[in-house]
């Protein structure tokens, strides 16, 4: 059978199951690691978030009729890699939180990248219930990353500058 | 010394350093694996950028007064071996050219969070010559983005998909 646009809806569905899995066992570390409180809170929140969006790819699998499955994704472990490497090295040092962040970042992107490939794939494949859940998930990722932003550029840049 | 906000921008730009010197590298298999003309003269192009952007880092690191450097980027070589996998995996697919447009932008997501967070550190210290040519490659990075959603919604993701 051919490998089409289903086949790699599938695949990469498999991919980003995976990586959030990964991704949930990560927060913990980082919320752990982060100086601030809010950042420490807002951590929290998105594993919460990360849990819910972990069901709806489970839904999305049963829309498409598959067990949910995932396979390695060696994108997120690198990421997630990163994360931990900022937080050995600059553990106590002015610039943690500011470095935790943009290693959320890097990873809030992974997800705005694979959420909205697949968004447009279920949309090109009229799978518009699939599509509809993927999309929430993508909304609250850009949110997440907009969240992230606003407590580097409120907060952690202006702490992490020794002057 | 304590690892302040500077000591986060010169490992950033390290990483960074690394990861475009790698996707340098990718991008003419990428463009041998495209089918579709136009996606491969979108690879090609971007590899000429991307050199651009190598010898834009350069500059940062002589204003910054230190010698270019790479420290090894795991979470960039995580997401070129997806390149390479989804490459191999849908050789000769309808599908191939949809994934490795996504891969392409899995990639320029990456480089989008790394470079957005650099510029952010860079106006919070002052460094308003650095920060301006991080500037320039964000937004090259954002437009090949845009541009890879073209050619996604546009062509790839429609001959994928078989009816």
């Amino acid at each position: 059978m051919a490998k089409d646009l289903d086949a790699l809806l599938l695949h990469t569905l498999k991919d980003v199951y995976f990586a959030e899995n990964a991704i949930a066992k990560a927060l913990p570390k980082m919320a752990k690691a982060a100086k601030n409180d809010n950042l420490r809170e807002a951590f929290e929140t998105h594993l919460e978030q990360t849990k819910g969006q972990i069901k709806r790819l489970e839904q999305v699998f049963e829309l498409l009729k598959q067990k949910p499955e995932a396979v390695e994704c060696k994108a997120i472990k690198g990421l997630l890699e990163e994360g931990d490497e900022v937080a050995s090295e600059f553990k106590g040092e002015p610039s943690l939180d500011a470095g935790l962040i943009a290693a959320a970042q890097a990873v809030e992107h992974y997800e705005i990248a694979r959420y909205g490939a697949m968004r447009a794939w279920a949309d090109q494949l009229g799978l518009d219930a699939v599509a509809d859940l993927l999309e929430q998930t993508l909304q609250e990722e850009e949110n997440t990353d907009d969240l992230l932003t606003e407590m580097a550029e409120g907060v952690a840049n202006r702490e992490a500058e020794v002057v």
